[in-house]
């Protein structure tokens, strides 16, 4: 078998990210880079990326020039959204090359646009590729491993989980969007006027979880809140005085016939220590057997995200064509030998 | 689609268990039951599992009778071990029926014999059915949720993970093959001669990681010790005084160049509160990002095998024909909706 050969699509924090994890990789070959930035276009993808050496791969603005019928994947980091990533998908899937991207909505984009997602579907079927969205929440923590967990339950009554985190290592735009540093007053109206929007990916891991588990829900609810900071907190792009915001406390219910069997916390803001919150993932599972499980500190969201989307490359090369998701696919595992076997094995 | 037919094959407290949670599922029919013990034959099924109903199906000593080949299923619980299991399941797939198996060694059964596991592959493949065995350990909690942990990170230096659980709930059997109630002379005598076993599945669980994630061990190697207890303890079927032995401290190592690699350890024993242990399940990945994850207590061993086994159908009528284990296929969940449904959504 030849090398699995790769295109990344996206080439700032998350997409180098991936590409500097992917380079260590027996079995997988990096052979196209498309970057936004016009600046970084026509440079070496290894010096892009820092590496100690060039890869002989040249960063290009122009998929079309990247994205050749003999790529085996393409990794897809270039915004949150389905309708966004739409066009670019598209010319993806018209190349006859897969997906993996880490588009938040693309976790289970049904819950977002049914019609758009049975586009991407047919899209993807007709030309035999197969497309999957996945990342460290939504497509793992929020979903996968409580559908996982529940395996080894007899029924469920109820999910909580809550994944608590820490964005101090982030920069100012993740302080924007979580209304870090505002004041309560400023924070109510950027969640009206949508510039915050805390997080992106609980309808999506919702109605993952309620899908595979037969759970029939009427409805998804979402509640967004300020975490007014009783403290002084700081970060090298943000201060939070006490009684201003630092941080956005957002909450998903999943409601069936008015009871919430799921409900998914994620708290993010700054400096969660300075009053004594443990960051960490939580699940609880209320059934037969109940399931209590903590993950502590939580599974890093930059890393993790890459390290989710890349090992699943075994997986999507080796997929039914159309729009997947993390339910339908074996689980994905670290990529500790040649991945070239890991694809073999996969029955 | 017709109801999924299953067949309990094995009707002790594990088989009998399954049944007693298949009954509440919709969309799944159990159209047979074989039972080792020539007093069981004749029942009605129902009034055997003490349900307030029948279920009119006869109670058989007599697979041939019960195994036909409309059946879909054959939930199989009379036996750890792959040999012995080995005629039982060759019966089963040349009907043409699938079968989930709770036989420990069935978990991975290359790691135990891989030329009669390339036989059960064959003739799985021949008939066109498939073949899984799983439970809670082997199976799940030392497996697969280490694999689909693993699955968020970008690279794994070493997995240590520990299952602490109370046996103090079994029975006789229990006791002896644990070695509860021994002096620690009878303990070592019972370890030399295959009287006193302590877990089954370490073999099969360390082969299926190390296959999944690539990682090429040079070899597998247990230590079984006695766990000589302080205090007094005792349950209905057992006695242990100061200086005996409380039950089995059973470690098993995946090496590789020297180094420990994987280390799974399953110590198993009566009141482990009586000496401040608390029961748990512990996963902890040396790598990038490290994960530290604890489920506390333990997810317990008889549910969450009757549990995991049932959560498999859905998986196991869909799967391509041949020999798999839970890695090959989409992780479990709780089935809280029709069966059916879960069956024609996986891809």
């Amino acid at each position: 078998m030849e090398n699995i050969k790769v295109v990344l699509w996206g080439l700032g924090s998350m997409g180098s990210g991936m590409a500097r994890f992917l380079v260590d990789k027996k079995g997988i070959e990096i052979v196209g880079g498309i970057a936004n930035r016009e600046s970084k276009a026509g440079k070496d993808l290894g010096s892009l990326l820092e590496l100690d050496r060039e890869l002989g791969v040249e960063v290009t603005n122009n998929p079309e020039e990247a994205i050749t019928g003999d790529v085996d994947v393409v990794l897809h980091a270039t915004t949150s959204f389905l309708k966004d990533s739409f066009p670019q998908l598209k010319l993806i899937i018209e190349k006859k090359v897969n997906v993996i991207s880490i588009a938040e909505e693309l976790a289970y984009p049904s819950a977002e646009d049914e019609e758009l997602t049975e586009k991407l579907n047919l899209l993807a079927r007709e030309n035999g590729v197969s497309v999957l969205g996945t990342g460290i929440n939504p497509g793992f923590v929020l979903d996968l491993l409580i559908i996982t967990l529940s395996g080894a339950c007899a029924t469920v009554d109820k999910i909580k989980a809550s994944r608590v985190n820490d964005l101090s290592p982030f920069g100012p735009t993740v302080m924007k969007t979580q209304g870090v540093g505002t004041t309560v007053e400023e924070f109510n109206k950027g969640l009206k006027d949508g510039s915050i929007v805390g997080h992106i990916g609980f309808k999506q891991s919702i109605a993952m979880m309620a899908d595979r588990l037969g759970l029939e829900l009427d409805e998804i609810k979402q509640t967004r809140e300020p975490i007014v900071s009783k403290t002084h907190r700081e970060t090298p792009h943000v201060k939070v005085e006490p009684g201003m915001v630092a941080g956005c406390k957002h909450i998903a219910y999943g409601i069936k016939d008015g009871e919430e069997v799921i409900t998914l916390e994620h708290p993010q803001q700054i400096q969660p220590e300075k009053e004594g919150t443990d960051t960490g993932d939580y699940i609880k599972i209320e059934g037969v057997p109940g399931i209590d499980m903590a993950i502590q500190p939580e599974i890093p969201g930059g890393i993790g995200t890459m390290a989710t989307a890349i090992n699943m490359i075994p997986q999507i090369v080796k997929a039914v064509p159309g729009m997947l998701s993390m339910k339908d696919l074996p689980v994905p595992s670290a990529m500790m030998g040649d991945v070239r076997k890991l694809v073999e094995d996969l029955v």
